[in-house]
C-alpha cells in the first residue's frame, strides 16, 4: 500500500457493481493510489447518516487521505458535485449537505465545482456521477491535478440543521438519538469532552455555541419512557442483558445493553429524543 | 497499489471466509498484484447474473485486469474450469456460462482449460476451485506465467441464450427486466446507443444482429400492466415518489422511481416483459 | 500490494463506520502494509464462530500475515488484550477464546499482554479496543516493532471447549454441526483425514486424542432424525435438490443439498448432533 489515499463511502451497497465499478476507475486514473472502504452501506440515499458517518471516521485516516463520498439521491438535478479542502483532508461528493458535519467541526473548507470537463469521464451518465465525475476527481487528486484546476470556487455549500442538543434545566441537556449501529447500540447528539466526579464537560460537537458544563453527582440519560440508565463505563458494567448509558467511542453518548441490541429490546430509533441529566 | 490488477466476483457473500480465502491465496502466491473486490453478492448460484455484472463492469477496470470469476454451483461435476483472454482483459472460471455475455459484446475469446497441475494448489477440493483451482490461476497469470501454460485451448465454451430482445411492431422493441439493483431501480435488457429528438437508435449489446432505429417521437417504456412511463433524463425529472424510465449508467433503458423503490412498488422482476416505444 | 500483509478478522459487520476507521488506522500506522479482509462478518459477539472462522483460513495467507481479530464482546472488561504469535503467523486480539482452535491445531503459542501504551492510541475508549488498542499493535507490528515490546508475556489464555468428537461405537463416532454456511451448506466437527475403500482415518482436529479410524464400508451420516446420507464427493454427485454428505473443503465432513439449502430444508443449526458412520 502507502498512500496516496483514497477512502470510498457510499450507500452503493455490495450487492451490485456499483463499488466495484468505482473501485475500478481509481485503480484505472490513480493506479499509484491505494484505496480504503470506509462503508458502502449508509442507508440508501440516507445523506446525514453519511455525514454522520464522515464525522464519525475521517481523523483515523491518514492525513491527506481522499474521501470519495456518494450519497446522492438528487444525481443528475441541479446540485452540484464538489470537491472540498481542508487542512487534513480533502473530500469529494455531492453539495446536498454531505459535508455538513465536517464543517461544523472542522470550519470552513475550501470548495470547487467539478466543471472541468479534462478530469471527467467522457459524456457522463446523468445517473453515475459516483462514477463518471467523483471517482474520476478523486482519482485525478490522487494522480497530483491540483485542486483548484477541477473548475471554480463553489461559494456556500448546502448544509442542513444540527442535531438537537438543549438545556432542559440547569441539570440536564436535551438531545436525540442519532444513529443505531450493528450491535444495536444507540448513538446520540449529546457529546461529552471531560468527566469529573462532579461534572460532565459537553462538547458543542456540532458548533452549537460555547462549551457548556452540568454539574452535579450521579449522571444518567432519561428516556422519553422515563426510565434511566446510569452513565457507566462499558457493557460489563451492567450484567448481560441489562441495559446503560456510556460515553461511546466517538465521544458521544451512547444507550447499549451488554451482549444484546439496545435499538430493539428499548425501541429507540433514531430522531428520539434523550436527556443527560445530573442530580444536585 | 499500482498493477497486476486481480478483481473478484463471486457468489460467495462476506459472511463466510470464502472471500477472505481467495484474497489470502492471491496475496501468497501474487504479492506484487493488487485486488479490487468488485462483487462478491452475487446471489447464490446465478451464473445469469455474473455474467451481466461482469458485463456493466469489466469495462471500467485497468487495461489487462484479470477477472476472478467464481460463481459456480456445478463445482466438482464434470463443467471445465477456464482460463478466458481477450485483448482487454482475461477472465479465470467456470464454463458454465458466466462470460457469455462478454462474449457476445467483445467477440470471441482465446480460452485454455486449467489442466496444469503445476497452477494448481495441491490435492484440490471437488467443493471449492475458487481457492484450488481458479485463485492459484489467476495469480500465476498475474505473476507471469504464461495463458498457454496454464492448459490446452479449450474450444467452445458454454454459452446461454441472450435476454429476449424482439421487435414487436414498427414502433416499439420488446424487452425483459435483467436485474433490479440495490435502490430498486430495474435495469432492462433494451440498449440505447443514441438518443435524438425523433429516434432512438438501439444497442444490439448482446450481439442480436444489426443496429436498429425505433423512429418517432414521445419515448416512453410500456410495462405488461399498461402503465406508460416517460423516458425521461434522471430520478429528480418527476417528483419524489413518481415513477420514470431513462436511460441508465450501462447504456440501457431503466425504471425507477424518484427516491423510492420500483422493484417493490411497480412489483415487477427479472424476466418480465417491457416494451420501448415511440408514437407517430 | 505485497506484505506486510494485514488481515482483519472482525464481527463489526460493514453498515456502521468500524471496519473503516480500523483500516483508516492501519494505513496511518502502516502505511506499508497491505490490508485483506477476512471478514467482517462474524455474527455478533460469537467468538466460537469467529475462531472457526480463523482455523479455517489462516493457513491460506501468506506466511508471517498478521491476524487482526476483533470479536470482543466483553470489550472493557477486565478480560485481556493480546498479541499470539506462532512461527507462521501472528494474531493481535482479545483473551476471550478467540485463539482456541488455533492453539489446538498449531499448539502453544508465545503470548504477550498488549500493555505498552507507545503501542495504543492515546486515552482508548473503554468500548473500542479495536481502533485504540489492537490495531494500533498490528500495524506496529507490521511496522517493525518487535513482539517483545508490546508487553509483558500473558501466561496462559483463555480456551473453551473443543466441539464434540466422540465414538458411539465401533461403526461411527458423533460430533456436532459447527456452521451453517452462506449456501445452507452445514459443517461438522468431523474431520476425515483420508477416505480409503473401507476405512476412514478421521482427524483430531481439535487436539482430541490420537488419529483414529473407523473401518467398514458405505461411508454415511446419520442425523438425530435418522435420516441417512450418503457420503460423496460434490454437489452434483446428487440430482438438484437432493441431500448429501461430502468431506468439504476443510476437510471436515459436511451436509448440503444440491443446489438449495441444507440449513434450511433439513432445519439443522449448530450445535444438533451428527454421525459419521460405516456398515460391517
Amino acid at each position: 500500500m502507502a498512500g496516496p489515499w483514497i477512502a470510498l463511502l457510499t450507500d452503493f451497497g455490495t450487492q451490485d457493481t456499483y463499488a466495484g465499478v468505482l473501485r475500478g476507475v481509481l485503480a484505472t486514473l490513480a493506479p499509484q493510489a491505494s484505496l480504503l472502504d470506509l462503508t458502502h452501506d449508509v442507508p440508501r440515499g440516507d445523506v446525514r447518516a453519511g455525514a454522520f458517518a464522515l464525522w464519525q471516521a475521517t481523523p483515523y485516516f491518514p492525513p491527506q487521505t481522499i474521501f470519495l463520498c456518494v450519497v446522492d439521491p438528487g444525481v443528475g438535478s441541479a446540485r452540484r458535485a464538489l470537491a472540498v479542502a481542508w487542512k487534513e483532508r480533502i473530500c469529494v461528493g455531492p453539495d446536498n449537505g454531505l459535508f455538513s458535519y465536517l464543517i461544523a467541526r472542522d470550519g470552513p473548507p475550501n470548495a470547487v465545482e467539478l466543471a472541468a470537463l479534462d478530469y471527467q469521464l467522457p459524456d457522463p451518465s446523468p445517473t453515475f456521477h459516483g462514477r463518471d465525475i467523483y471517482a474520476p476527481a478523486a482519482a485525478h487528486l490522487a494522480a497530483g491535478v491540483r485542486f483548484s484546476d477541477l473548475g471554480p470556487p463553489a461559494g456556500d455549500l448546502v448544509r442542513f440543521a444540527t442535531p438537537r442538543l438543549q438545556p432542559v434545566d440547569p441539570d440536564g441537556i436535551e438531545g436525540e438519538v442519532l444513529h443505531a449501529d450493528r450491535f444495536g447500540n444507540l448513538l446520540t447528539s449529546i457529546g461529552v469532552l471531560r468527566r469529573e466526579p462532579a461534572a460532565l464537560t459537553l462538547e458543542p460537537w456540532l458548533g452549537q455555541g460555547p462549551v457548556r458544563q452540568v454539574v452535579g453527582r450521579d449522571p444518567h440519560v432519561l428516556l422519553a419512557s422515563g426510565e434511566e440508565l446510569e452513565l457507566l463505563r462499558t457493557y460489563s458494567d451492567v450484567p448481560p442483558g441489562r441495559s446503560l448509558a456510556y460515553i461511546g467511542s466517538s465521544g458521544l453518548v451512547e444507550i447499549g445493553i451488554n451482549q444484546a441490541s439496545a435499538a430493539s429490546r428499548l425501541r429507540l430509533s433514531p430522531g428520539e429524543t434523550v436527556q443527560l441529566r445530573v442530580r444536585n
